[in-house]
This record gives C-alpha cells, sequence and structure tokens, in this order.
C-alpha cells in the first residue's frame, strides 16, 4: 500500500514501492495512494453495494411496467453478486462479514435514503449517479490493495453493465417524457456532492483536514468527469 | 402433456401417454396432469419469483440486524436467479419475457400485498410459506411439461436453499423472542389458503369447477403435507 502521509502512524503494513509514473514528489494524490486497510475497503464496499442494491428493490417494486422492472431486476442481479463477492472475500480474510460491515451501515443507509428522491425516475437516476461514481473510485482505491485485490476488485467493479443497463432504462424514460431531462440533470446535479462525500470516507484520509482535501481535489476532478461523461450519454448536463 | 380430461378441446399439444403407475382409470389427479402450457408455465412461474423476490427485498431493507439482511440478501440472490432462469427460458421459447409475464402481474402483485403481514418476522413468514408450497407446487406441475424442463425445473426449484435459509433466520427469531411462536404459527395458517389458490391459479384447469377442485385434493393435501413439515422444522404448529 502506498502511504505519502508518513504523519500517520497507524498504518502497520509495510509501503508499497510508488510507481515509476507516482514519483512522491509529485502532489497530487491519487485515489489508490488513499487506499485504506482492506478488511475496511471491502466492508464498506460491500456495504455500499447492499444498500445500493436495496436502492435497486424499491425501483424494481415501483417500477411503472413489467419491462421495466425486469430490466432493472438485472441490474439488482449484478449488484447484488458485487455484494456477495465482496462478503465472501471478507470472509476469506477470516472476518464475520456481518461484523465487519455493522459500523458503516448507518452513514451507508443513511446517505441512501438522503438520495432516494421524489419518484421513480429519480430513484433510478440516484442508482445511476451513485453506483457510476463510487463504482469508479472503489476500482481506483483497489489500486493500493494487497495481493491480487487490484486486479480481482476491477474485474467485479469497473464493468459497466450496471450503468449501462440503468443508462437503457433511463434513456428510454426520457424519451417518453422529454421534461423530465431537465429536472433530472438538476437531481443528478444535487447527489454529486452527497456522492463524493462517501467517496471521500471511503479513502483513507483523516475527516476535515483541508490540506489532504486539496490534494484529493485532482482523483475527484476525475471522478466527476467520468460522471459528466455519464450525464451525457444520456444527453443531459452535469 | 397428460390431460385426463377430455371435455377441454383448448389444449393443442399431444398428450404424452399417461406412466404405468398413473392409470387414467384413477380418479385422482397429480399436479402432473394439469400442467398449463409451457409459456404460461413459465411466465407465471417466473412473475412468481420476481414477486418473492420483492418481498425477500422488503424483507432486506426493513431487517433488524445486518446479520439478518445478509443472511436474506443470500435468499434473495437465489429467488432472483431462479426468476432470470424461467425469464431466459421464455426467451428461448421465442417469448418476449416482459410481455409474457403482463398477464401474471396483477393478481402476484396482489397476492404479496396481501400477505405482507404486520411485521419483518411475519413478511419473512410469508415468504417462508409461499415459497414453500409454490416451488412445491411448480415442481410438480413441472412433471407435465414436454422436453427436458421437467429435470430443469426440478433442478432449478426443487432445492431447500431457500426454505432452509429462511427457517434458520426465523428459528433464531422464534428463539430470541418465544412468544413470537404463537403469532407465527396463526399467520402461517392464514397463510396457506391464499397460497393454495395461487397453486390452483398455476394448474391447468378451469376456473370454479367444483369437480376438478374435488380432484385436486390428493394434490394438495400432498402440498400441505409437506407445508405441515416445513412449519414443523420452526417448531410451529401447521
Amino acid at each position: 500500500m502506498v502511504n505519502l502521509f508518513k504523519k500517520r502512524p497507524r498504518r502497520s503494513q509495510p509501503s508499497r514501492a510508488p510507481r515509476a509514473d507516482q514519483s512522491p514528489s509529485i502532489n497530487r494524490v491519487g485515489l489508490a495512494q488513499l487506499t485504506p486497510e482492506l478488511p475496511r475497503y471491502l466492508a464498506h464496499g460491500a456495504y455500499l453495494q447492499l444498500s445500493l442494491f436495496e436502492t435497486l428493490s424499491k425501483a424494481i417494486i415501483a417500477a411503472p411496467t413489467t419491462k421495466t422492472k425486469t430490466a432493472v431486476s438485472r441490474v439488482a442481479d449484478v449488484v447484488l453478486d458485487r455484494h456477495h463477492a465482496l462478503s465472501a472475500d471478507l470472509e476469506r480474510e477470516g472476518l464475520d462479514a456481518a461484523t465487519a460491515m455493522e459500523p458503516f451501515a448507518a452513514s451507508v443507509t443513511a446517505f441512501h435514503e438522503r438520495v432516494h428522491g421524489a419518484d421513480w425516475d429519480e430513484l433510478l437516476m440516484s442508482a445511476y449517479v451513485v453506483s457510476g461514481i463510487l463504482d469508479d473510485c472503489f476500482v481506483q482505491l483497489a489500486g493500493g490493495l494487497p495481493g491480487d485485490y487490484p486486479e480481482r476488485m476491477t474485474a467485479l467493479l469497473a464493468g459497466d453493465e450496471v450503468t449501462d443497463a440503468l443508462a437503457a432504462v433511463l434513456s428510454e424514460e426520457i424519451s417518453a417524457n422529454p421534461k423530465l431531462a431537465s429536472r433530472l440533470a438538476l437531481w443528478g446535479r444535487r447527489l454529486v456532492g452527497d456522492t463524493l462525500l462517501v467517496a471521500r470516507s471511503a479513502a483513507d484520509i483523516p475527516q476535515d483536514t483541508a490540506t489532504d482535501d486539496e490534494r484529493l481535489e485532482p482523483a475527484f476532478t476525475e471522478l466527476v468527469a467520468d460522471h459528466t461523461r455519464r450525464m451525457d450519454d444520456l444527453g443531459l448536463t452535469a
């Protein structure tokens, strides 16, 4: 694990040598340099997927047609599989998955409830924005994990099946009701701030440290750029 | 497909010869002799699994602990996989899954909403009773399906992973709060009637035909006997 912040002594694992293209002299911090301890990464990630699954479940239950219900159910299946894969990794690391996830339950649940939106379309947009940004974030954070975790987490989380499938449903919704576009664009913008706070909480930085936040800026700029591209895919302004 | 009721001309598929142990002269009807057309079987089954999944999703969202949330999420995953397997079979038969399921949406959703119960434990009990009886029913109905469907549907639906996992959660709930036992027993009894009506609607019999209902009796007695065994597993009187 790369650790540029020598001031924090609680890291017990040996530092990994920085990659050739990531000189410690450059004052920009990629998320792979802020990777939390493995159990925290897995547990936080697992609970986020579980909560995203719950959000998708609500979208399934409230879906306006059997077709959209079925489409969202496929997304939910992928997300649930991701949750179970992360839980299985926790167990493999000798931890009880439920116990390890517990510390993240309250904050993640509160976050997901805050971003539910006013109706079915906003709920779906929330799943789209949140999964897009946070899966990106966790793929990047995985860069600093030990063993084959960087590759395995990329294989698990970097695929576009979730966002592509949600984009397809959202695009149909917007086509059927073009007035939705401006409302969903607004709602999407509203979601970014809260979601980036979750991304921040997933990184291994002390809370409320302005200096580290400045250093996080480039990584967050990248997350937001990818988010903007995903909003473009829907024809929406981010 | 075995069809003992010659009076119904709408069956277009060739009858299968009755098995040696199922003489048409015996006036008892197994569910394998009341198998509906394949598309109806698959579509009704697929929508029932989807609705059961929604019920389980509600149980996940409302779960009192991360541990129970995680346990129920594994059950939901199995049920969602069953839904997707049945949907895939519909597509393989050249049908659009969502369109094929549509005629069953309203009645199945109404059924599941009717059996939600008053709280988390009753919701979980509903999933236990409903999945137990209806998966049994669909395994038996599969006996009259063409091709390798009888074997494949048995492999898909006859496993005990759903009811075993739900029984484990329910048993812990009852151990932690013994007063629950009598309430859940009562609720379980309340569920059987409604669930058997769904089982009846899945079989290929004309609605409201008292004669056919009498003939169904032995098959239903068997479904109820298995239900009673599952309630016994929880230490509850059926």
